[in-house]
C-alpha cells in the first residue's frame, strides 16, 4: 500500500482547521503527507499581499507538520462557481494519478462556502473508482466558520462517523494554525485558537479520548493488499 | 401569554446538561420555570440510596435555578421500552393541562437511551394543537453522552437551528451541574465539567457569542397574541 | 432589538405569496417591514411592458401592506445560475448591514425554480454569524407554484415547524396578491386566489387558528438581549 | 390482474379522510374495495356506545362508497404498541392471501400516531415480495389531525409523489365523512368538513386539477401481466 | 391517454442502461418510445470519429429496441455546468409539448455526473404540471458507473420504489447494450455486460421475477382519463 | 490491537448473507472471529427439530470459515418487540467486555425484520464509547430478504460506504451458504445462492474488484494505538 495521504483544502487554513492533528501524526507514523490548496485569490477580490501572506504560512505551517510537498492550484477564490467543474476534476485527478495517495481528506460539501461544496464534488469525480489507483478512503473534515454555518436539515450536514485520536498531536495542530497569523480571529469567532481547540477535546471526549479529529468517511474499501484488522 | 416553561427530563440531570443555562436565565427574565423529572429508578437496577441521592441532587440544583417546581413521575428508568406510550402521553397532557406552557423543551428523539426517544414521542403526542391552550413552542435539546452516541444519518442527528445566549449563565449552569455529585465524571467522558463547558462555548461561537445552549425547533406558533418581533 | 424585517423576494409576488399575511401582521405590530426584489426581467426573455407592470403591481401592494422600503436589484430573472453567487451575496450584504434586520424571510431552497434556491444560498452566506449585526432569525417560506414542484424525498423539502397565525390578515394578503393582476391565474392553478387562500387556512387549521402562514426556520438566536418570552 | 383493492384504516374514519374520493372512483372503475378496520376501542379508554356507533358509522359510509367488505379486527385502539407486531403481521397477511388485492393504501409511518405507525410496518411485512401473490403497488396517505402533528426532519415527513384525480368525486368523499357523525369538528380544527375539502382542493391544484388525493408511493411492480400504460 | 413515453439520455447508452429492457417492453406493448440523447461530445474533448460512433450505435440500438424516434440535442457532453439552465429546460419543455409524452424517464440527481444532475432539474422544469398536458409520470432511473459512485447520505441516494419486469427482455436489454461496441468495458468494471444483467436479476429477485429494472418514483398522477387498476 | 471480532446475527444464516465473505478473510488474516446468534426458535412458532438444524447448520458454517467460537442466545426469535431492550443491550455488553472485539459487524437498523433493527439499536447501546475497551469499528452489513424490502426513503436505506474485498473468498462464501440447506431458496427468491453470488460481483464492480461485501460505518474510531494506514 502506498502510505501517501492527501489533504484538499479549498483555501489555506482549512487543512489545519480540519486535519492537522491528524496530518502530524501521519508524519510520525511515517505516512507521506501532501497538501493541495485549491485555489488561489485575484485581485481586486483579493489583494497581491494577502495571497502572499497566505501562501507564506501555508508552508510554515505544512513544513512544521512535515508535510512533504504543497500544491498550490490557481483556481479563483470566492469564484468557484464560474469555473467549469470538469477542469477542476481533471486537475485533481492528474494529481491523483502522480501520487497515488491511498487516502484522500477533503471539505464537506455541507459548508456554507461554496468553494467547498464544488470542491467536495470534483474531488469525488476524480477519486472514482473506474481504474487501478483510485484513493481508497475518502473521508470529508469538518472547517470551522464553514460547516456550522450551513441550513440545519435542508443542506447536506456533518455528523461524524470516523474519529481520529489527535491527543498527542493538539499542540501541534494549534502551533501549525497559529502560522496562519493572518487568519486567526478573537474568540469567541469560531475561527479562533480556543474554538479550535474546544471541537479537537469535545470531539475527543465523544469517543473517550483527549482530543480528535471527527470526520464523515464518504468511501472506503479494504483491497486484498490491505489488512483490514 | 402565559411565561410559563417546562424542561422534561428523562432522568435527573439532562435538564442541567441541555437547558441549565437558559433555566437561569429564563428565570431571570421572570418566566415561571418547571421541570418533570420522567423517570425514577427502581431495584434491583438501581439501588435505593443513589435513587434518593438522584432526586435529592435534583431539588438543589433546581432551587439554585430558581425553578418553581419539579415534578417527579414514577415511571421506570431505563425500562420506557416496556409502558405503553398512551400511559406516558396521558401523564404529560395533565400536567399541561394544568401548567399551561407556553414553551416545552424535551429531550432529542436521536439520542442513544430509549427513554430519551420514548419521551420525545410521548410530549409530542401531549402537546399536540388540537386544543386550546397547547405549548406554543417546541424545542428539543442535546445531553451529552447520549446524543452524538447513536447512528450518524441512520437515526435522526442533532443539528441545531435555534441558539440560546447563557453567556453570562454559563457559571450558573456549572454550579447546578455540580450539584449532581452523583453524575459528574472526570474529562474526557462527555458527562464532565469541561465538556460540558467547552460544549456551551463552541456552541456559542457558532454564534458569535461567549456561551450558548443549542437546540431543534420542533414546532413554534406565533398565535395572535403573542408579538413576533 | 431592531424591530426591522426584510422578505427576499425572487420575483415580485413571492413575498406576498409566502409572507403577505405576516407581513400585515408585523406592521401593525409596529415593525419596519423592507421588500428585496431580487431580479429583474429582461428582454427578450420578459418584454418591457410586463416587467414595468410587475414593478408597479410590487410597490401596490408594498404600499398596502405598508412596507416601509422595497429594493429592486437587477439580477437577471429566470437566469441566476449565470451570475457568479459572490456577487448576490455581496449585494444582499451590503443591505442587511444598511438595515440592520432583525428577521429575514427567504425562499425555500428545494423550491424548483433555480432563482429560488441560488437566492436562499446567498441570503445564508449574507447572514452569516460572522459580525455583530447579523439578523437573528432566518425563515424560509413557501411559494405556490413553486414549493410543490420538485422531486419528493430527493430535494429538500418543505415542512413547518413555524406558524405564525394571520387569521386577521387573510384579507390583506389575498388584496394585496390581488394587486398583481398580472400573475393572477385562475384555480386550479396553484396561483390562483382560492389555492393562496385555502392554503392559509390549512396551515391554520393546523395549529387551531383559521389561518396562519408556515415556514422552516433556518437558524435563530435569542441573543442577550433578546426575552426568550 | 386481480382489480382488489384494500384499503387498512388504524381507526374508522382514517380511510376515508385519506382515501374517501379514491374509493368511490375505484368503485365506479369496477374495482373491488375492501377496507380493513385495524382496531376496536375497549373499555374503560372507550366506551361500548362509542365503540358500536363507530363500526355502524363505517359501515354507513363503505355502503355509500360501494365497498365491498369491511374486515373490523380486534387489535386495542390506541395501544398497538402493547401488541407484538407479529400478531398484526399475520392477520394482515392472512387477509392479503384470502383477498389477493392489486393494491393496498396503508398509513404513513410518520404519523403522530402510534397505531399508524405500528400499522404502516406490519402492512410492509405481510406485503413483503416472497410470495406469488403479494400486493403490486402500496400507497401511504395522508390522514388530517395525524400527518402535520409530528416533528418536521426528525421523524418521516409525508411529501406526496402520487396523485389521484377525485374532482368528481369530492363531494362523495365529503357525503360519507359526514356519515361518520360521531368524528366531525368544527374548522379550524383539522378533522372538519372544510379542512378535508380544502386538503383535496390544494392537492388537486398541485396537478392542476379540481381535486386530489396525495400518497406517497411505497412500492409499485409492473410484473409482465400488467401493462405498464 | 397518449400512449407515449420519453427517456432522456445525457449521453448515448445511458438509455439502454436504465431503460433498455422497459423500452423493448414497452414497444412490445403497443407504446411509441422516444429518446432524447441530450448532449454532444465537442472536440478537443472529444474526437469527431468518436462522436459519429456513439451516434451511430445509439441509432442501431435504438431500431433494435423499435424506439420510433430518438432527438439528438447539442448540448456539449460533460460540460452543462457552463450552459444555463433555462435554455436546456425550454429544449426540453418544447420536445414534450410537441410529442406529449405520458411518460418520462429520466437519469437520478444524485448520478456524480454533472450532467446527470443537470438534466434531472431540466426536466422536472419541462415537466412542471402547470398546463394541461404535462408527462403523468415521471421515473428516474439507475445508470452503472454514475449512480453508485456519488456520496453516500451527503447526495442524493438511489432507493427504488418501482419496478418493472423485464424477465422477457434481458435479452434483448443486452443486446441493444452490446451495440454500443465502444461504450462496453470488460467485468469488474460496472459498465460491462456482466454488471448489467446482474443488476437485471438481483432488482428483479427483489421483488420475486427473472429480471426487472428499477425506478425512484418523482411524480405520478392518475388523471380523471387514465384508469387506476 | 486486539484482532477480534463479533459478528451478530439475528438469525442464523444472516451472518453468512452479510458478512461470509469477510468472515472467510478475516480468518486467513489471522483474526480470532466470533459469531453470537442472538435469537432462538420457540414452539409453537418454530418446530424444535427446524431449531436445531438451524444451530446445527450454523456450527458447520462457522467450522467451516473457521469461527473462533459461537454464542448462541436465547431471545425469542421473530418476538424481540416483546422484550425490553434493555436485557439485550446487557447481554451483548458483556460478551463485548469478555471478548474486547476492536470490529463489530451488525444487521441494519432499516432492515425490514423487526429482530433486525432491534439488534441494531441493542449492539449500538452496548458498544458506547463510555469505558476503555468498547469496539472501535461498528460496521451494518446487508442481508439479502430483508434489508431491500423495507421503505425507500421513509425507513433507513442501506447506501454503503465501506467494502471490503472478496474475491477470493466468495466461493467460501457461497460454500458456507449451502451448509444453511434449510435456508436456501431457488432463485429469483432473494435468498438464493444465485442472489447471493450476484450481490457480492455487483458490490465487487462498483469498486473495480471481482467481488465484494458492502458495508454502513456506523463509526470507526483511530485510537492512538492503532495506526491508520
Amino acid at each position: 500500500m502506498s502510505k501517501k495521504v492527501i489533504i484538499i483544502a479549498p483555501h489555506p487554513d482549512d487543512e489545519i482547521l480540519g486535519v492537522g492533528g491528524t496530518i502530524a501524526r501521519l508524519s510520525d507514523e511515517g505516512a507521506e503527507v501532501y497538501v493541495i490548496i485549491a485555489t488561489k485569490g485575484y485581485p481586486p477580490l483579493f489583494d497581491e499581499e494577502s495571497i502572499n501572506i497566505g501562501r507564506r504560512e501555508a508552508l510554515e505551517a505544512h513544513k512544521f507538520l512535515k508535510v512533504k510537498e504543497t500544491f498550490f492550484l490557481s483556481f479563483p477564490a470566492a469564484n468557484l462557481d464560474s469555473i467549469p467543474s470538469r477542469e477542476i476534476n481533471d486537475e485533481f485527478a492528474e494529481i491523483f494519478k502522480s501520487i497515488k495517495p491511498e487516502i484522500i481528506f477533503i471539505p464537506f460539501n455541507g459548508d456554507i462556502h461554496i468553494d467547498h461544496q464544488r470542491i467536495f464534488l470534483s474531488a469525488l469525480v476524480a477519486a472514482r473508482p473506474n481504474n487501478l489507483e483510485f484513493p481508497l478512503f475518502i473521508y470529508a473534515y469538518e472547517t470551522l466558520s464553514e460547516t456550522n454555518w450551513n441550513a440545519p436539515y435542508l443542506t447536506p450536514n456533518f455528523v461524524p462517523n470516523l474519529f481520529i485520536d489527535i491527543s498527542q498531536y493538539l499542540d501541534k495542530k494549534i502551533e501549525a494554525f497559529k502560522k496562519y497569523k493572518s487568519q486567526i480571529k478573537e474568540f469567541p469567532n469560531e475561527r479562533s485558537v480556543e474554538s479550535l481547540k474546544m471541537l479537537a477535546m469535545l470531539r475527543g471526549s465523544t469517543v473517550g479520548c483527549y482530543a480528535a479529529e471527527a470526520f464523515v468517511l464518504v468511501r472506503g474499501f479494504y483491497k486484498s493488499e490491505k489488512k483490514i484488522l
